[in-house]
Protein backbone atom coordinates (compact mmCIF):
# COMPACT_ATOMS: atom_id res chain seq x y z
CA UNK A 1 0.00 0.00 0.00
CA UNK A 2 0.90 3.35 -1.18
CA UNK A 3 0.67 6.35 1.12
CA UNK A 4 -1.27 10.11 -0.78
CA UNK A 5 1.39 11.69 -1.68
CA UNK A 6 2.25 14.38 1.29
CA UNK A 7 5.10 17.21 1.87
CA UNK A 8 7.77 16.46 3.76
CA UNK A 9 10.76 18.46 5.04
CA UNK A 10 14.00 16.67 6.30
CA UNK A 11 16.10 18.88 8.89
CA UNK A 12 19.76 17.35 8.86
CA UNK A 13 21.35 15.31 6.12
CA UNK A 14 23.96 13.24 7.83
CA UNK A 15 23.87 9.46 6.44
CA UNK A 16 20.38 8.94 8.55
CA UNK A 17 19.04 11.94 7.53
CA UNK A 18 19.90 11.37 3.34
CA UNK A 19 18.58 7.45 4.06
CA UNK A 20 15.42 8.90 5.39
CA UNK A 21 14.99 12.04 3.01
CA UNK A 22 15.90 8.74 -0.07
CA UNK A 23 12.87 6.78 1.23
CA UNK A 24 10.67 9.56 1.60
CA UNK A 25 11.35 10.14 -2.04
CA UNK A 26 11.24 6.95 -3.03
CA UNK A 27 7.34 7.13 -1.32
CA UNK A 28 6.46 9.69 -3.60
CA UNK A 29 6.41 12.40 -1.36
CA UNK A 30 7.40 16.23 -2.39
CA UNK A 31 10.53 16.36 -0.42
CA UNK A 32 12.33 19.37 0.86
CA UNK A 33 16.01 19.10 2.18
CA UNK A 34 18.00 21.28 4.68
CA UNK A 35 21.34 20.87 6.07
CA UNK A 36 24.23 23.28 7.47
CA UNK A 37 26.46 22.27 4.85
CA UNK A 38 24.58 22.47 1.52
CA UNK A 39 26.43 20.21 -0.49
CA UNK A 40 24.93 17.23 0.84
CA UNK A 41 21.89 18.04 -0.54
CA UNK A 42 23.07 17.51 -4.15
CA UNK A 43 22.58 13.62 -4.30
CA UNK A 44 19.28 14.26 -2.78
CA UNK A 45 18.67 17.19 -4.91
CA UNK A 46 19.57 15.06 -8.45
CA UNK A 47 16.70 12.31 -7.12
CA UNK A 48 13.78 14.89 -7.14
CA UNK A 49 14.50 16.96 -3.72
CA UNK A 50 13.71 20.20 -3.47
CA UNK A 51 16.75 22.04 -1.98
CA UNK A 52 15.96 24.56 0.98
CA UNK A 53 18.46 27.61 1.69
CA UNK A 54 17.74 28.19 4.95
CA UNK A 55 16.03 26.66 7.64
CA UNK A 56 13.16 29.54 7.25
CA UNK A 57 12.64 27.81 3.85
CA UNK A 58 12.74 24.30 4.65
CA UNK A 59 10.05 24.88 7.61
CA UNK A 60 7.65 27.15 5.43
CA UNK A 61 7.82 24.71 2.57
CA UNK A 62 6.00 21.77 4.48
CA UNK A 63 3.56 21.35 6.95
CA UNK A 64 5.44 18.34 8.28
CA UNK A 65 9.22 18.84 9.78
CA UNK A 66 11.16 15.45 10.30
CA UNK A 67 14.51 16.80 12.20
CA UNK A 68 17.77 14.09 12.44
CA UNK A 69 20.24 16.21 13.40
CA UNK A 70 23.43 15.11 15.78
CA UNK A 71 22.23 15.69 18.82
CA UNK A 72 19.64 18.41 21.15
CA UNK A 73 21.62 21.15 20.54
CA UNK A 74 22.22 21.16 17.02
CA UNK A 75 18.46 20.63 17.00
CA UNK A 76 17.97 24.12 19.01
CA UNK A 77 20.44 25.94 16.95
CA UNK A 78 18.55 24.94 14.07
CA UNK A 79 15.28 25.56 15.04
CA UNK A 80 15.18 28.12 18.14
CA UNK A 81 15.56 31.27 15.17
CA UNK A 82 12.50 29.93 13.09
CA UNK A 83 10.49 29.03 16.48
CA UNK A 84 7.75 31.30 15.35
CA UNK A 85 7.29 29.87 11.99
CA UNK A 86 6.24 26.07 13.79
CA UNK A 87 3.18 27.40 14.91
CA UNK A 88 0.48 24.01 13.23
CA UNK A 89 3.32 22.39 12.22
CA UNK A 90 4.02 18.89 13.27
CA UNK A 91 8.06 18.19 14.18
CA UNK A 92 9.25 14.25 13.92
CA UNK A 93 12.38 14.42 15.67
CA UNK A 94 14.42 11.33 15.40
CA UNK A 95 17.16 12.88 16.67
CA UNK A 96 19.06 10.52 18.86
CA UNK A 97 18.95 11.79 23.00
CA UNK A 98 17.37 10.85 26.30
CA UNK A 99 13.48 10.70 27.58
CA UNK A 100 14.29 14.14 29.56
CA UNK A 101 15.16 15.72 26.53
CA UNK A 102 12.47 14.66 24.31
CA UNK A 103 9.82 15.93 27.04
CA UNK A 104 12.16 19.02 27.05
CA UNK A 105 11.70 19.40 22.89
CA UNK A 106 7.72 18.48 23.27
CA UNK A 107 7.16 21.32 25.35
CA UNK A 108 8.81 23.66 23.36
CA UNK A 109 7.10 22.47 20.82
CA UNK A 110 3.52 22.92 22.17
CA UNK A 111 4.66 26.16 23.39
CA UNK A 112 5.12 27.49 19.75
CA UNK A 113 2.02 26.46 18.86
CA UNK A 114 3.46 23.25 17.09
CA UNK A 115 2.50 19.47 17.04
CA UNK A 116 5.42 17.49 18.25
CA UNK A 117 6.31 13.31 17.99
CA UNK A 118 9.77 12.07 19.08
CA UNK A 119 11.10 8.67 17.44
CA UNK A 120 13.60 6.33 17.49
CA UNK A 121 14.98 4.81 14.18
CA UNK A 122 15.46 1.09 15.17
CA UNK A 123 17.56 0.08 11.98
CA UNK A 124 21.19 1.39 10.17
CA UNK A 125 20.55 3.54 7.45
CA UNK A 126 20.89 1.50 4.22
CA UNK A 127 17.70 -0.29 6.49
CA UNK A 128 15.75 2.88 6.45
CA UNK A 129 12.85 2.32 3.77
CA UNK A 130 12.59 -1.41 4.62
CA UNK A 131 9.01 -2.43 5.44
CA UNK A 132 9.95 -4.64 8.39
CA UNK A 133 12.17 -1.65 10.42
CA UNK A 134 11.19 -0.22 13.32
CA UNK A 135 10.55 3.17 14.07
CA UNK A 136 9.34 3.81 17.20
CA UNK A 137 7.41 7.00 17.98
CA UNK A 138 5.69 8.67 21.14
CA UNK A 139 3.73 11.69 21.55
CA UNK A 140 -0.12 12.68 20.89
CA UNK A 141 -1.60 9.40 19.09
CA UNK A 142 -3.95 12.00 16.73
CA UNK A 143 -0.72 13.38 14.99
CA UNK A 144 0.86 10.04 15.04
CA UNK A 145 -2.46 8.97 12.94
CA UNK A 146 -2.35 11.95 10.75
CA UNK A 147 0.74 11.55 9.35
CA UNK A 148 1.10 7.42 9.81
CA UNK A 149 0.75 7.08 5.74
CA UNK A 150 4.02 9.38 5.46
CA UNK A 151 6.27 7.71 8.07
CA UNK A 152 5.40 3.92 6.63
CA UNK A 153 7.78 4.78 3.72
CA UNK A 154 10.32 4.97 7.11
CA UNK A 155 9.97 1.38 7.87
CA UNK A 156 7.24 0.10 10.40
CA UNK A 157 5.60 2.71 12.33
CA UNK A 158 5.12 2.21 16.00
CA UNK A 159 2.90 4.29 18.19
CA UNK A 160 4.74 3.46 21.78
CA UNK A 161 2.32 5.57 23.95
CA UNK A 162 1.64 9.30 24.60
CA UNK A 163 4.31 10.25 27.03
CA UNK A 164 7.33 12.05 24.57
CA UNK A 165 10.19 10.06 26.06
CA UNK A 166 8.62 6.26 25.53
CA UNK A 167 10.75 6.38 22.27
CA UNK A 168 13.71 7.72 23.64
CA UNK A 169 14.05 5.18 26.32
CA UNK A 170 12.77 2.37 24.34
CA UNK A 171 15.30 2.86 22.14
CA UNK A 172 18.28 2.87 24.96
CA UNK A 173 16.65 -0.33 26.57
CA UNK A 174 16.86 -2.03 22.83
CA UNK A 175 19.77 -0.77 22.18
CA UNK A 176 21.21 -2.44 25.27
CA UNK A 177 19.92 -5.56 24.22
CA UNK A 178 21.71 -5.50 21.07
CA UNK A 179 24.73 -4.73 22.88
CA UNK A 180 24.56 -7.60 25.24
CA UNK A 181 23.19 -10.01 22.40
CA UNK A 182 26.26 -9.17 19.81
CA UNK A 183 28.98 -9.28 22.71
CA UNK A 184 27.10 -12.58 23.90
CA UNK A 185 27.56 -13.95 19.88
CA UNK A 186 31.22 -12.39 19.97
CA UNK A 187 32.42 -14.32 22.95
CA UNK A 188 30.85 -17.62 21.73
CA UNK A 189 32.06 -16.67 18.10
CA UNK A 190 35.68 -16.34 19.80
CA UNK A 191 35.18 -19.78 21.85
CA UNK A 192 34.52 -21.50 19.15
CA UNK A 193 37.30 -19.89 16.41
CA UNK A 194 39.64 -20.84 19.03
CA UNK A 195 39.01 -24.52 17.63
CA UNK A 196 38.77 -23.54 14.14
CA UNK A 197 35.38 -22.81 13.70
CA UNK A 198 34.45 -19.60 11.57
CA UNK A 199 32.21 -17.04 12.36
CA UNK A 200 30.11 -18.19 9.37
CA UNK A 201 29.46 -21.39 10.40
CA UNK A 202 28.69 -20.52 14.02
CA UNK A 203 26.70 -17.93 13.18
CA UNK A 204 23.78 -19.46 11.41
CA UNK A 205 23.29 -22.04 14.24
CA UNK A 206 23.50 -18.64 16.92
CA UNK A 207 20.46 -17.30 15.01
CA UNK A 208 18.45 -20.22 14.87
CA UNK A 209 18.91 -20.29 18.73
CA UNK A 210 18.47 -16.73 19.58
CA UNK A 211 15.23 -18.00 17.71
CA UNK A 212 14.71 -20.73 20.36
CA UNK A 213 15.66 -17.50 23.14
CA UNK A 214 13.03 -15.37 22.44
CA UNK A 215 10.45 -17.98 22.85
CA UNK A 216 12.05 -18.28 26.78
CA UNK A 217 11.72 -14.17 26.56
CA UNK A 218 7.80 -14.52 25.53
CA UNK A 219 7.49 -17.39 28.58
CA UNK A 220 9.37 -15.23 31.44
CA UNK A 221 7.62 -11.32 30.49
CA UNK A 222 3.92 -12.38 32.16
CA UNK A 223 6.43 -13.88 35.06
CA UNK A 224 7.60 -10.49 35.02
CA UNK A 225 4.64 -8.76 35.37
CA UNK A 226 3.53 -10.69 38.14
CA UNK A 227 6.32 -11.15 40.18
CA UNK A 228 6.23 -14.45 40.41
CA UNK A 229 8.59 -16.73 38.76
CA UNK A 230 8.23 -20.27 38.34
CA UNK A 231 11.26 -22.48 37.61
CA UNK A 232 9.56 -25.19 35.72
CA UNK A 233 12.25 -25.18 32.63
CA UNK A 234 15.26 -24.17 33.97
CA UNK A 235 16.35 -22.81 37.71
CA UNK A 236 19.38 -20.07 38.57
CA UNK A 237 20.86 -22.71 40.09
CA UNK A 238 20.90 -24.62 37.00
CA UNK A 239 22.01 -22.09 35.19
CA UNK A 240 25.29 -21.29 37.63
CA UNK A 241 25.99 -24.89 37.16
CA UNK A 242 25.83 -24.52 33.74
CA UNK A 243 27.59 -21.14 33.51
CA UNK A 244 30.96 -22.61 34.53
CA UNK A 245 31.18 -24.92 31.85
CA UNK A 246 31.49 -21.81 29.60
CA UNK A 247 33.76 -19.83 31.85
CA UNK A 248 36.02 -23.00 32.24
CA UNK A 249 36.16 -23.58 28.36
CA UNK A 250 36.48 -20.06 27.57
CA UNK A 251 39.44 -19.40 30.01
CA UNK A 252 41.36 -22.75 28.73
CA UNK A 253 41.50 -20.63 25.60
CA UNK A 254 42.54 -17.52 26.35
CA UNK A 255 39.23 -15.79 25.70
CA UNK A 256 38.10 -12.83 27.70
CA UNK A 257 35.59 -14.18 30.68
CA UNK A 258 34.63 -10.43 32.18
CA UNK A 259 30.96 -10.92 30.70
CA UNK A 260 30.24 -14.48 32.06
CA UNK A 261 31.74 -13.62 35.18
CA UNK A 262 29.67 -10.59 35.31
CA UNK A 263 26.06 -12.97 34.35
CA UNK A 264 26.85 -15.50 36.77
CA UNK A 265 27.64 -12.57 39.22
CA UNK A 266 24.42 -10.96 39.09
CA UNK A 267 22.84 -14.79 38.69
CA UNK A 268 24.63 -15.28 42.64
CA UNK A 269 23.21 -12.15 43.95
CA UNK A 270 19.88 -13.61 42.49
CA UNK A 271 20.09 -16.56 44.05
CA UNK A 272 21.33 -15.20 47.43
CA UNK A 273 18.29 -13.32 47.55
CA UNK A 274 16.01 -16.46 47.70
CA UNK A 275 15.85 -17.26 43.94
CA UNK A 276 17.58 -20.24 43.21
CA UNK A 277 14.71 -22.30 42.54
CA UNK A 278 12.97 -19.23 40.07
CA UNK A 279 13.57 -18.85 36.62
CA UNK A 280 15.50 -16.64 35.10
CA UNK A 281 13.12 -14.16 35.12
CA UNK A 282 13.78 -13.53 38.47
CA UNK A 283 17.05 -11.54 37.96
CA UNK A 284 14.84 -9.00 37.13
CA UNK A 285 14.79 -8.09 40.97
CA UNK A 286 18.85 -8.34 40.87
CA UNK A 287 18.83 -5.46 37.96
CA UNK A 288 15.89 -3.70 39.70
CA UNK A 289 17.23 -2.97 43.18
CA UNK A 290 20.91 -1.51 42.12
CA UNK A 291 21.50 0.49 44.72
CA UNK A 292 20.69 -2.23 47.72
CA UNK A 293 22.55 -5.12 46.47
CA UNK A 294 25.74 -3.60 45.32
CA UNK B 1 8.18 -38.18 7.67
CA UNK B 2 8.73 -40.55 10.34
CA UNK B 3 11.53 -42.67 10.70
CA UNK B 4 11.92 -46.12 10.59
CA UNK B 5 11.36 -47.65 14.30
CA UNK B 6 14.31 -49.16 16.14
CA UNK B 7 15.19 -49.85 19.39
CA UNK B 8 17.10 -47.71 21.98
CA UNK B 9 17.77 -47.26 25.15
CA UNK B 10 17.66 -43.88 27.73
CA UNK B 11 20.16 -43.95 30.59
CA UNK B 12 19.11 -41.46 33.19
CA UNK B 13 15.31 -40.43 33.64
CA UNK B 14 15.96 -36.25 35.30
CA UNK B 15 13.10 -34.24 33.58
CA UNK B 16 15.51 -33.52 30.77
CA UNK B 17 16.02 -37.57 29.68
CA UNK B 18 12.13 -38.21 30.77
CA UNK B 19 11.20 -36.13 27.82
CA UNK B 20 13.77 -37.67 25.63
CA UNK B 21 12.12 -41.29 26.26
CA UNK B 22 8.87 -39.74 25.54
CA UNK B 23 9.99 -38.24 22.31
CA UNK B 24 11.24 -41.49 21.32
CA UNK B 25 8.15 -42.88 22.39
CA UNK B 26 6.09 -40.92 20.60
CA UNK B 27 8.38 -41.63 17.46
CA UNK B 28 7.34 -45.30 17.54
CA UNK B 29 10.58 -46.72 18.96
CA UNK B 30 11.32 -49.95 20.98
CA UNK B 31 12.21 -48.00 24.16
CA UNK B 32 14.31 -49.19 27.07
CA UNK B 33 14.60 -46.90 29.73
CA UNK B 34 17.06 -47.39 32.99
CA UNK B 35 17.36 -44.86 35.83
CA UNK B 36 19.19 -45.33 39.48
CA UNK B 37 15.83 -44.33 41.16
CA UNK B 38 13.48 -47.02 39.38
CA UNK B 39 10.15 -45.53 39.98
CA UNK B 40 10.83 -42.23 37.92
CA UNK B 41 10.47 -45.05 34.86
CA UNK B 42 7.02 -45.78 35.84
CA UNK B 43 4.69 -43.03 33.78
CA UNK B 44 7.15 -43.96 30.71
CA UNK B 45 6.54 -48.05 31.40
CA UNK B 46 2.50 -47.16 31.14
CA UNK B 47 3.67 -45.23 27.54
CA UNK B 48 5.02 -48.34 26.53
CA UNK B 49 8.54 -48.33 27.63
CA UNK B 50 10.43 -51.43 28.69
CA UNK B 51 12.35 -50.68 31.89
CA UNK B 52 15.09 -51.99 32.37
CA UNK B 53 16.08 -53.45 35.83
CA UNK B 54 20.00 -52.88 35.40
CA UNK B 55 22.44 -51.25 33.37
CA UNK B 56 23.31 -54.60 31.99
CA UNK B 57 19.92 -55.38 30.88
CA UNK B 58 19.56 -51.75 29.38
CA UNK B 59 22.76 -51.45 27.30
CA UNK B 60 21.78 -55.26 26.28
CA UNK B 61 18.54 -53.92 24.85
CA UNK B 62 19.75 -51.66 21.73
CA UNK B 63 22.06 -51.38 19.69
CA UNK B 64 21.59 -47.37 20.41
CA UNK B 65 21.87 -46.50 23.79
CA UNK B 66 21.31 -42.67 24.84
CA UNK B 67 22.55 -41.24 27.95
CA UNK B 68 21.55 -38.04 29.97
CA UNK B 69 22.85 -38.09 33.51
CA UNK B 70 24.48 -35.64 35.93
CA UNK B 71 27.48 -35.28 35.05
CA UNK B 72 30.22 -37.18 33.30
CA UNK B 73 31.13 -38.94 36.61
CA UNK B 74 27.70 -40.25 37.13
CA UNK B 75 28.34 -41.13 33.40
CA UNK B 76 31.09 -43.63 34.44
CA UNK B 77 29.32 -44.77 37.70
CA UNK B 78 26.83 -46.23 35.46
CA UNK B 79 28.90 -47.16 32.62
CA UNK B 80 32.26 -48.62 33.75
CA UNK B 81 30.67 -51.61 34.94
CA UNK B 82 29.43 -52.68 31.71
CA UNK B 83 31.81 -51.43 29.32
CA UNK B 84 32.60 -54.48 28.20
CA UNK B 85 29.16 -55.10 27.00
CA UNK B 86 29.63 -51.62 24.79
CA UNK B 87 31.63 -53.31 21.69
CA UNK B 88 29.54 -52.83 18.46
CA UNK B 89 26.66 -50.48 20.26
CA UNK B 90 26.56 -46.75 19.57
CA UNK B 91 26.58 -44.54 22.77
CA UNK B 92 24.81 -40.87 22.06
CA UNK B 93 25.89 -39.22 25.37
CA UNK B 94 23.48 -36.02 26.06
CA UNK B 95 25.35 -35.25 29.65
CA UNK B 96 26.50 -31.46 30.29
CA UNK B 97 30.07 -31.33 30.08
CA UNK B 98 33.33 -29.56 29.15
CA UNK B 99 34.72 -30.49 25.43
CA UNK B 100 37.82 -32.01 27.48
CA UNK B 101 35.52 -34.46 29.20
CA UNK B 102 33.24 -35.26 25.95
CA UNK B 103 36.84 -35.86 24.33
CA UNK B 104 37.39 -38.26 27.10
CA UNK B 105 34.64 -39.86 27.02
CA UNK B 106 34.84 -41.20 23.10
CA UNK B 107 38.21 -42.10 23.83
CA UNK B 108 37.07 -44.24 26.57
CA UNK B 109 34.49 -45.54 24.07
CA UNK B 110 36.39 -46.44 21.30
CA UNK B 111 38.54 -47.86 23.46
CA UNK B 112 35.68 -50.43 24.36
CA UNK B 113 34.59 -51.24 20.72
CA UNK B 114 31.53 -48.16 20.92
CA UNK B 115 30.75 -45.77 18.55
CA UNK B 116 30.39 -42.13 20.03
CA UNK B 117 28.43 -38.95 19.62
CA UNK B 118 28.34 -36.20 21.81
CA UNK B 119 25.43 -33.62 22.39
CA UNK B 120 23.86 -30.87 23.44
CA UNK B 121 20.13 -30.70 23.99
CA UNK B 122 19.23 -26.57 22.84
CA UNK B 123 16.09 -26.56 24.55
CA UNK B 124 14.47 -27.04 27.53
CA UNK B 125 12.58 -30.20 28.28
CA UNK B 126 8.96 -29.13 27.49
CA UNK B 127 10.78 -28.15 23.97
CA UNK B 128 12.40 -31.80 23.21
CA UNK B 129 10.72 -33.43 20.32
CA UNK B 130 9.87 -30.26 18.47
CA UNK B 131 11.41 -30.65 14.91
CA UNK B 132 12.67 -27.27 15.24
CA UNK B 133 14.81 -27.59 18.36
CA UNK B 134 18.14 -27.54 17.48
CA UNK B 135 20.21 -31.06 18.78
CA UNK B 136 24.01 -30.62 18.27
CA UNK B 137 26.21 -33.90 17.51
CA UNK B 138 29.54 -34.02 17.34
CA UNK B 139 31.94 -37.44 15.83
CA UNK B 140 32.51 -39.78 13.44
CA UNK B 141 29.82 -38.51 10.70
CA UNK B 142 28.87 -42.20 9.78
CA UNK B 143 27.53 -42.82 12.70
CA UNK B 144 25.67 -39.44 13.01
CA UNK B 145 24.02 -40.74 9.93
CA UNK B 146 23.33 -44.01 10.62
CA UNK B 147 21.21 -42.77 14.13
CA UNK B 148 20.06 -39.32 12.13
CA UNK B 149 16.25 -41.40 11.47
CA UNK B 150 15.74 -41.93 15.70
CA UNK B 151 17.73 -38.61 17.27
CA UNK B 152 15.04 -36.61 14.12
CA UNK B 153 12.17 -37.97 17.10
CA UNK B 154 14.00 -35.99 19.58
CA UNK B 155 14.38 -32.05 17.66
CA UNK B 156 16.23 -30.98 14.59
CA UNK B 157 19.58 -32.90 14.81
CA UNK B 158 22.75 -30.86 13.59
CA UNK B 159 26.14 -32.41 13.09
CA UNK B 160 28.96 -29.92 13.72
CA UNK B 161 32.25 -32.08 12.80
CA UNK B 162 34.01 -34.76 13.86
CA UNK B 163 35.71 -33.87 17.06
CA UNK B 164 33.59 -35.15 19.80
CA UNK B 165 34.31 -31.77 22.07
CA UNK B 166 32.36 -29.47 19.46
CA UNK B 167 28.80 -29.94 20.58
CA UNK B 168 29.63 -29.36 24.22
CA UNK B 169 32.02 -26.01 22.94
CA UNK B 170 28.86 -24.32 20.79
CA UNK B 171 26.78 -25.61 23.98
CA UNK B 172 28.54 -23.28 26.06
CA UNK B 173 29.44 -20.26 23.43
CA UNK B 174 25.07 -21.00 22.12
CA UNK B 175 24.43 -20.51 26.52
CA UNK B 176 26.53 -17.32 26.56
CA UNK B 177 24.75 -15.69 23.93
CA UNK B 178 21.51 -16.54 25.95
CA UNK B 179 22.55 -15.45 29.46
CA UNK B 180 23.60 -11.92 27.71
CA UNK B 181 20.58 -11.72 25.37
CA UNK B 182 18.36 -12.26 28.15
CA UNK B 183 20.27 -10.25 31.06
CA UNK B 184 20.35 -7.37 28.29
CA UNK B 185 16.10 -8.22 28.08
CA UNK B 186 16.01 -8.12 31.62
CA UNK B 187 17.70 -4.64 32.05
CA UNK B 188 15.57 -3.14 29.20
CA UNK B 189 12.53 -4.64 30.58
CA UNK B 190 13.57 -3.39 33.89
CA UNK B 191 14.38 0.56 32.38
CA UNK B 192 10.99 0.60 30.55
CA UNK B 193 9.27 -0.92 33.42
CA UNK B 194 10.36 2.19 35.88
CA UNK B 195 8.16 3.88 33.78
CA UNK B 196 5.15 1.78 33.45
CA UNK B 197 5.57 -0.18 30.69
CA UNK B 198 4.72 -3.95 31.36
CA UNK B 199 7.08 -6.19 30.47
CA UNK B 200 4.32 -8.45 28.03
CA UNK B 201 4.53 -4.85 26.28
CA UNK B 202 7.87 -4.50 25.68
CA UNK B 203 8.99 -7.89 24.69
CA UNK B 204 7.16 -8.42 21.56
CA UNK B 205 9.09 -4.89 20.33
CA UNK B 206 12.22 -6.52 21.77
CA UNK B 207 11.76 -9.88 19.96
CA UNK B 208 11.29 -8.02 16.46
CA UNK B 209 14.27 -6.13 17.46
CA UNK B 210 16.41 -9.36 18.28
CA UNK B 211 15.58 -10.28 14.64
CA UNK B 212 17.10 -7.34 13.01
CA UNK B 213 19.62 -7.60 15.53
CA UNK B 214 20.29 -11.17 13.68
CA UNK B 215 20.75 -9.27 10.42
CA UNK B 216 23.78 -7.15 11.87
CA UNK B 217 25.26 -10.84 12.89
CA UNK B 218 25.06 -11.89 9.30
CA UNK B 219 26.56 -9.16 8.49
CA UNK B 220 29.19 -9.17 10.76
CA UNK B 221 30.20 -12.99 10.58
CA UNK B 222 32.13 -12.45 7.57
CA UNK B 223 34.16 -9.63 8.89
CA UNK B 224 35.46 -11.51 12.01
CA UNK B 225 36.69 -14.51 9.50
CA UNK B 226 37.96 -11.48 7.47
CA UNK B 227 39.67 -10.12 10.48
CA UNK B 228 38.26 -6.87 8.70
CA UNK B 229 35.96 -4.42 10.20
CA UNK B 230 34.42 -1.86 7.95
CA UNK B 231 32.12 0.28 10.12
CA UNK B 232 29.89 1.56 7.05
CA UNK B 233 26.55 0.67 8.85
CA UNK B 234 27.76 2.21 12.62
CA UNK B 235 31.03 2.35 14.17
CA UNK B 236 32.37 1.65 17.77
CA UNK B 237 32.31 5.09 18.63
CA UNK B 238 29.14 5.95 17.47
CA UNK B 239 27.98 2.89 19.91
CA UNK B 240 30.12 4.32 22.96
CA UNK B 241 28.06 7.48 22.48
CA UNK B 242 24.89 5.98 22.10
CA UNK B 243 25.41 3.77 25.27
CA UNK B 244 25.52 6.91 27.50
CA UNK B 245 22.16 7.51 27.10
CA UNK B 246 21.13 4.22 28.42
CA UNK B 247 23.74 4.35 31.49
CA UNK B 248 21.95 7.71 32.24
CA UNK B 249 18.42 6.40 32.00
CA UNK B 250 19.51 3.47 33.79
CA UNK B 251 21.10 5.47 36.60
CA UNK B 252 18.00 7.93 36.75
CA UNK B 253 15.40 4.98 37.21
CA UNK B 254 17.97 3.31 40.19
CA UNK B 255 18.42 0.20 37.51
CA UNK B 256 21.76 -1.78 38.08
CA UNK B 257 23.95 -0.86 35.23
CA UNK B 258 27.35 -3.35 35.77
CA UNK B 259 26.23 -5.07 32.60
CA UNK B 260 26.49 -1.57 30.34
CA UNK B 261 28.99 0.09 32.24
CA UNK B 262 30.85 -3.50 31.27
CA UNK B 263 29.88 -3.36 27.52
CA UNK B 264 30.83 0.32 27.37
CA UNK B 265 34.36 -0.32 28.98
CA UNK B 266 34.81 -3.79 26.56
CA UNK B 267 34.26 -1.21 23.59
CA UNK B 268 36.23 1.33 24.70
CA UNK B 269 39.11 -1.11 25.11
CA UNK B 270 38.48 -1.84 21.15
CA UNK B 271 38.87 1.66 20.30
CA UNK B 272 41.62 2.18 22.56
CA UNK B 273 43.57 -0.85 20.17
CA UNK B 274 42.34 1.04 17.47
CA UNK B 275 39.25 0.25 16.32
CA UNK B 276 37.19 3.39 16.82
CA UNK B 277 36.28 3.31 13.16
CA UNK B 278 35.19 -0.24 13.05
CA UNK B 279 32.26 -1.97 13.21
CA UNK B 280 30.94 -3.68 16.63
CA UNK B 281 32.39 -6.86 14.94
CA UNK B 282 35.75 -5.66 16.04
CA UNK B 283 35.19 -5.93 19.61
CA UNK B 284 36.21 -9.79 19.47
CA UNK B 285 39.63 -8.75 19.16
CA UNK B 286 39.34 -7.11 22.10
CA UNK B 287 37.64 -10.21 23.75
CA UNK B 288 40.57 -12.88 22.11
CA UNK B 289 43.06 -10.78 23.94
CA UNK B 290 41.94 -11.32 27.49
CA UNK B 291 45.73 -11.61 29.02
CA UNK B 292 47.15 -9.05 27.19
CA UNK B 293 44.58 -6.36 27.79
CA UNK B 294 43.16 -6.59 31.06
Amino acid sequence: MRSEPAAVTVLGLGSMGTALAGALLKGGHATTVWNRSPHKAKPLAERGATVAATPEEAVAASPLLIACVLDYAALHTVLDPVADSLAGKTLVNLTSGSPEQAAEAAAWARAHGAHYLDGAIMTTPPGVGSPEMMFLYSGERTVFDTHRPVLASLGDPLHLGTDPGLASLYDAALLGLMWAAMTGWLHGTALVGAEGTPATAFTPVAIRWLSAVTGFLTTYAPQVDAGHYPGDDATVDVQIAAIDHLIHAAAARGVDNALPELLKATMERTRAAGHGSSSYASVIETLRKAAGNR
